[in-house]
């Protein structure tokens, strides 16, 4: 060891003992022909003063070096009640430059704003700095904190495959070429879903994993290509017994930034949610809840409003809106793909104005602020057309409008569960909304396949899809999902009859699934989980709005590495042999399917 | 929760008391109009009586039960002391089948063999078996044991990315088509090293993770494509750090199958460990130390003994083998690329006998016994050629001979560090044992080429790189390479000096460890590091040959996964979407970089 103490832990104890330390030069001051430098190291900053000019002529920011000096009272009035070790500071004897650093990118000083780019392409210099220091030992307490809970409750921590087979779950796959079978792929898996189910029916009855995921999705804000979710599972549970581990998990986590989680965190239906907040992941730290207006301009003269849904979000204040502030939100409507965002203003005299206020009725004028619950001074906005683009629209209005107005209470943590959910949606609507909408039937899960139906609609879920609500629960942390997860289903009948419903035909999902309705022949147990998106919980914790911030090495836009310049092309000799442009054998679908007539080549 | 009780825990302490049981049935026995049912779950097995018929008519093995009843204690010599719930049965009111089981592919009893394609097949019900549920729950642990000593060291555990860049470490690289950049590939790393050195220079100090790593080699036996790493960096440290750490690690996982490992463990040098074992990872569970015999034999009439090198292995009581057993000896001797296997036998009157007898002069046999220490009765096997091939041969000769002689005493445990192995190995050497050699230079390195020379070959490794030996240490474990680490370099000129000894010119070093140079620019700390092969230790540790044993859902021959068929062909969209087939841009050495030239688009 090249130290005897960690910075950090230097004090008055300390005080005429020699000691030796090592770190980083984090600030030089000179005075009087001495030197003071701050000596960082990971456990903190100790103050070193070098009275040799040839000591300290040379050392500039960052230079790392290993001090050996006298432990010493700092002169009063000079204490640091800041630092840990700010009662004393070390005469250094010694000072070896273990390396130099030349000229900085940028400062460390925490301070110091500096673009992302530069940050990630000197993202070892970054790491120095005191956020992603502290987000990143905030990440392994969240690690070490989650595995003692789960296994103190008789977790089996297990490794699933990554090199494994391409299953549809709503993403691309990436891909990776075998080149012991040429024209053969892997495909890294989106999660460990059907791994997890397996090690059910294997009987290991609780799993989990803290496990790498890949989706190679188009980009969109704050995604990665691979990210973290802890993952668990467990045989003979309930969902009462899966949420009850959870607010456990997030009762100890959040107790690690010193913030007390009320449990049991409060339940709402997914179409409550719906209805309430226009969405599946409402943020609750703040009211503004949409009110449905269909059946109060069911006889309205306005075309608009003469819709399958109609309903509205008051905005406190926002009468007073300037017109370009108001087109502003047209913009904004545009931007998320409706045709604009109708609002009437409801001015301190009462009176509406505004260009819906022209069109609707007298009567509909009369007592609309009170159907709302608007205030002289409020800006009324609205959602008409179909109920699910509305409500979204309105939903999105809703914490735009609380962000505008400042009714978000940044320190306060609003958890709940989004129960209940639809086990399916009409696959054009999940399609309009982005995802992708797996079968080629006229539903698609809202969850995933293997979501299990809630009992009662056990026996009706394939006659009247629509009805048919899943044993899901989400956990959503300030209008973040945070964790999903579900029953799943374990019988194979059951299965094939969710398959069908989806449109995944027989023969489809036997060369897909065929491994796990296999499994469910053979006494696969009643069994559920749920999985963290563990990126998400960290920011949260760590108070980052980007998940950026607490990966080590992450990627920019578009999946790019500005460090290692990441993806690259590849030479001529690598593409030949991996085997790329082997001629495949005939693709799934196309001709017979792979698994029975694999060649296995044991050892 | 679908039980009261887990199964192992139900004992006399809940006579009369009402349970919930659930599990799968493992074994029914009738007797009198009464079934017996051996109850099994993760916990433990617990004996059922049901007595109604149509409760026990339909069961199988492996039917998925609830079961409420009463604990009763057994009648008087009933008893099973071999069950934690032996002294107790349950009497069964109802008895609910959760799933049924249809006809086993085999059975679950753990004294059935079973071939391993069936078993890996049908993972899902083989992991229900006794061996591979103890192996993945002495995983878990294993896991668990390290994380508790290494955040009790103040690391920290960071993930690293795997979707990374391509450099070269000694084996090919998985790749995967980056959709987003056509012609742009990722690839998946064989280690995170790179990203560990990085982690300190950003200042990190200690790090670990249980890293996932991937190397797409051609076939060897129980290797598998993906596999685990626990990886171990630290900065500010000594050889002894490192390896105080790992024998405390190493302590703290056999205690878990309540061995103890006597610590310090020894050290023996490369170079030692080559000449007295013929391998840099020994196993010191038994003797038979090669002799060298070059000197003996310098000036033999026996043209094969004309050699850079002549060595010998002696096996005791070797001399009575049946000429087939020799032949057999040439045969093995000839598929390890050898030429054969020369050997003497000692008669029990002390004659020599054998083809080289007749070769080498009187005053060489008079003595040869002497020289080897080879008894009456004994056989000798000899090595002639080049050095280390021929050391290899004896090397191998040796481990063949204590297993066919029984010198292995299979309860033993024999750890030792080789240290001091040299930095550099002639390229052709290296490619010549089936290695990978990094660079164009007539040099490779035998670690790696981030590995730091000794102090004392600090100037001179590059001016006579065969002589220069390396900062590194390996753990072996009965002849298994269990963990391999090093101290680093992290100093830009030592980095480019060895690049240039390994022939990695100035532009290749650039353009594939440009990163690395710039962060060594600014203050990069001295460091260094370890990493364990954890699929092996957990091998050892379960007592398992192979490491599929202690992998979940393990690839068999080829990279093929009889589960799930993976890898399988793709479809044409998927292929056309991954932009396997877009036109590359120029790859590196065919043209100008990417690094600097790569768009970035931020968020």
């Amino acid at each position: 060891m090249l130290r005897t103490l960690h910075n950090g832990d230097v004090n008055a104890a300390h005080i005429s003992e020699t000691v030796t330390l090592v770190g980083w030069v984090a600030r030089r001051r000179d005075h009087g022909g001495v030197a003071f430098l701050d000596l960082r190291d990971a456990s903190g900053v100790v103050q070193v003063v070098v009275r040799e000019e040839e000591d300290f002529a040379a050392l500039r920011n960052e230079f790392v070096l290993q001090v050996t000096g006298t432990v010493e009272r700092r002169p009063a009035g000079n204490e640091n009640p800041a630092l840990a070790s700010g009662e004393v500071e070390v005469i250094a004897s010694t000072v070896t430059v273990l390396n130099a650093a030349g000229p900085l990118p940028f400062q460390m000083d925490a301070h110091q704003e500096v673009g992302e780019e530069a940050r990630l392409r000197h993202r070892y210099l970054d790491l120095r700095r005191e956020g992603p220091q502290k987000a990143l030992r905030l990440r392994s307490e969240a690690n070490r904190v989650a595995r003692e809970l789960l296994h103190a409750e008789r977790f089996t921590e297990i490794e699933t495959p990554t090199l494994t087979r391409s299953t549809p779950e709503g993403a691309r796959d990436f891909l990776v070429p075998a080149r012991l079978a040429p024209g053969s792929w892997y495909a890294l898996p989106q999660s460990p879903q059907l791994f997890k189910q397996l090690l059910q029916v294997g009987g290991f009855e609780r799993y989990y994993q803290i496990a790498r995921c890949y989706r190679d999705e188009d980009f969109r804000a704050d995604r990665q290509p691979e990210f973290t979710q802890l993952d668990i599972e467990a045989s003979f549970v309930d969902q009462e017994d899966v949420i009850g581990w959870s607010e456990e998990l997030i009762r100890r986590l959040w107790a690690l930034i010193d913030v007390e989680i009320d449990t049991p965190i409060p339940h709402i239906t997914y179409r409550e949610a719906m209805a309430r907040y226009g969405t599946d992941k409402p943020d609750l730290r703040f009211g503004l809840e949409l009110t449905e207006l269909t059946e109060y301009f069911a006889e309205t003269p306005f075309r608009v409003f003469q819709s399958p849904y109609v309903g509205a979000v008051v905005m406190p204040g926002g009468a007073s809106q300037p017109r370009r502030t108001l087109d502003a939100w047209q913009e904004w409507a545009k931007q998320r793909g409706a045709k604009g965002l109708a609002y009437v203003l409801v001015g301190e005299d009462g009176e509406l104005s505004g260009p819906v206020a022209k069109n609707i009725s007298e009567s509909e004028k009369a007592g609309l602020a009170e159907a709302v619950g608007a205030n002289p001074g409020d800006c009324i906005f609205f959602g008409a057309g179909e109920v699910t683009a509305s409500r979204g629209l309105l939903g999105a209005a809703r914490v735009e409008i609380a962000e505008t107005v400042g009714l978000i209470d940044h320190a306060a943590w609003s958890f709940v569960w989004v129960v209940d959910a639809p086990m399916f949606e009409p696959a054009d609507e999940a399609t309009a909304a982005g995802d992708v909408a797996v079968g080629s039937g006229a539903w698609t899960a809202v969850h995933h396949a293997f979501t299990a139906p809630k009992p009662e609609f056990a026996d009706s879920f394939d006659v009247d899809p629509g009805a048919a609500l899943a044993n899901a629960y989400d956990l959503v942390c300030n209008g973040n999902e945070i964790a999903g997860g579900s029953l799943r289903v374990h019988r194979q009948d059951v299965q094939e009859r969710i398959f069908e419903v989806m449109g995944i035909g027989e023969e489809e999902a036997r060369e897909k699934f065929g491994f796990l309705l296999d499994a469910f022949q053979f006494g696969a147990p009643p069994h559920g989980g749920i999985a963290f998106g563990w990126d998400r919980v960290v920011a949260l914790l760590a108070g980052e709005e980007s998940i950026r911030e607490v990966i080590a090495f992450p990627k920019s836009g578009g999946g790019f590495d500005p460090l290692t310049a990441a993806p690259a092309p590849i030479t001529t000799q690598q593409r030949r042999e991996a085997g790329v442009d082997a001629k495949p054998e005939p693709a799934p679908g196309e001709g017979t399917q792979g698994a029975a007539k694999q060649p296995v080549d044991e050892s």
